[in-house]
């Protein structure tokens, strides 16, 4: 396997102006893993209580993800619940409860050690960095995190942050990170942290990247009625790096024009994520529709 | 002359986070004229006070841009003051004093009738009605508008859209005239008004347009800091009538290639703008400028 995801896994709880959903599968490495499933093997790395859902597994497996370092814990499996702003700009997040995820400690299988392309979902900046001690051939990995952990585990965040290729960061948390109140410097000013390129997110006005010589920027895909965008920003991590590591075996480093590639393969896993609650139109798109999308998207912006 | 601009001359006071800057030249024909004129010849029809400053006149002349049409009526110059809030999301008009503008009736000169290029700034739709009344030979009428006239002059703005070729509107407008929360459903919505383009402008977060068949998305130039943004949608507008228009001799009927074209030129024209006090920056922006500045963008957004 060549990509490796580690984060969690969820139960989530959603309410929008229209709809609430009780304990739909979840979790930053499901997003991820469903997302990038599509362009190749995944395997994920996390923990799950007992109360797991077999259906759930199934699925997953179902998509070719690789599930050796899922592990099992005694207890409940990890839950969030919040609420969404008919706008769908304010999101509240209304409980969250680690429970198995309170003492996850990443075990890599052996297998997976050599991964290539890895991802590090949000989670405690600690455990990001315990993940990362254990691979050992990367070409590419990417991290993600969250405003927490810049407000209460800076130090340990930027000591992470220095080590991969890549950060991903929302608009609300690039300014958190760098005090800046320009997207565009605070892009600049987190490359200066260490990472080779960001990758900014913008929701439903696109994302952009930076990174040595490069500047890349485009709009999202105009879906035309978002129902829950929920793991939208982990399907987009998804979609960029499947779609990477689904070239790494044909080209050689990885350069600016892959780089383009995966930022269009990403925004249109996440278009597809949003159109459904949870994951459950983001489980059921095909390579093909993925492909079409893309090459739709690519026509939108060509100039 | 090819290209016809019918709006607004105009003092405004601008406070910033920043600063405070007072009776600066503004008005959406200006802007439009001034982003318009690097890409050829512009004919402006508007009114001024007996308080126009030489100055001003003599700035718009050296551009190139036609002012046959500009009349000069007893009384002051239309006024407007306004606040922008820290994050340049928000805009607070202090004052508007419509002065000689109350009683404005545009008369274009003859030599401008058969303008082909007419772009029908945001005013009164009547006055909107009057000048498109007098124009005889257009290949692409742009009008803009603003949430007022939605508001308070839905019957006689409806009728004046039924009779253009593109309508330009910002989110906010979009969701006013249609009453649809989704951009794409709103701007599908203004299609069936009339208009066989609908162009969106969402200030930082780019614009796109839709068409027959045609389906455009731009973000943004990442400009680094945003000084003012008064008049961006103007200059955009500019830029697109302008590089429309020049495009215009070689070409035969308007295409879906030379309206992302303007798109880009629009995009960029903004960009300028918003780097200086009012028309300060794009008034010396040269046509090299703007062309580097274009390349640049096409670089940015190519997959």
């Amino acid at each position: 396997m060549s990509l490796l995801a580690v984060g969690t896994l969820a139960y989530d709880s959603i309410e929008t102006a229209t709809e609430r959903r009780t304990d739909l599968l979840g979790g930053s490495a499901t997003y991820f893993s469903l997302a990038a499933s599509r362009f190749g093997g995944v395997s994920l790395v996390g923990v799950v209580g007992t109360d797991f859902r077999a259906s759930d597994t199934e699925l997953l497996r179902s998509r070719g993800i690789d599930l050796a370092g899922l592990e099992v814990a005694q207890g409940k499996t990890f839950r969030w619940s919040g609420r969404y702003e008919a706008d769908w700009n304010t999101r509240h997040t209304l409980a969250t409860d680690l429970n198995v995820f309170e003492h996850f400690d990443p075990k890599i299988p052996l297998a997976q050690r050599a991964a290539r392309f890895v991802f590090l979902a949000n989670a405690a900046p600690e455990i990001q960095a315990r993940a990362l001690a254990q691979v050992t051939k990367t070409d590419f990995v990417m991290l993600d995190t969250m405003n927490l952990w810049i407000d209460i585990a800076r130090p340990a965040l930027l000591e992470v942050i220095r080590r991969v290729d890549a950060l991903i960061l929302n608009d609300e948390e690039a300014r958190m990170l760098t005090g800046e109140g320009s997207l565009l410097r605070a892009a600049t000013k987190a490359l200066a942290l260490g990472p080779r390129h960001i990758v900014l997110k913008k929701g439903e006005h696109g994302a952009f990247l930076i990174g040595p010589g490069a500047h890349f920027a485009l709009p999202a895909y105009p879906v035309e009625e978002v129902v829950d965008p929920t793991g939208a920003g982990d399907s987009f991590a998804g979609g960029f790096m499947g779609h990477l590591a689904s070239e790494a075996g044909k080209a050689g480093p990885v350069d600016a024009a892959a780089l383009r590639r995966a930022m269009l393969h990403g925004t249109v896993a996440a278009s597809f994520c949003v159109e459904g609650f949870g994951v459950e139109r983001l489980a059921r798109t095909s390579r093909a529709e993925l492909d079409a999308r893309s090459a739709e998207l690519r026509t939108i912006v060509t100039v």
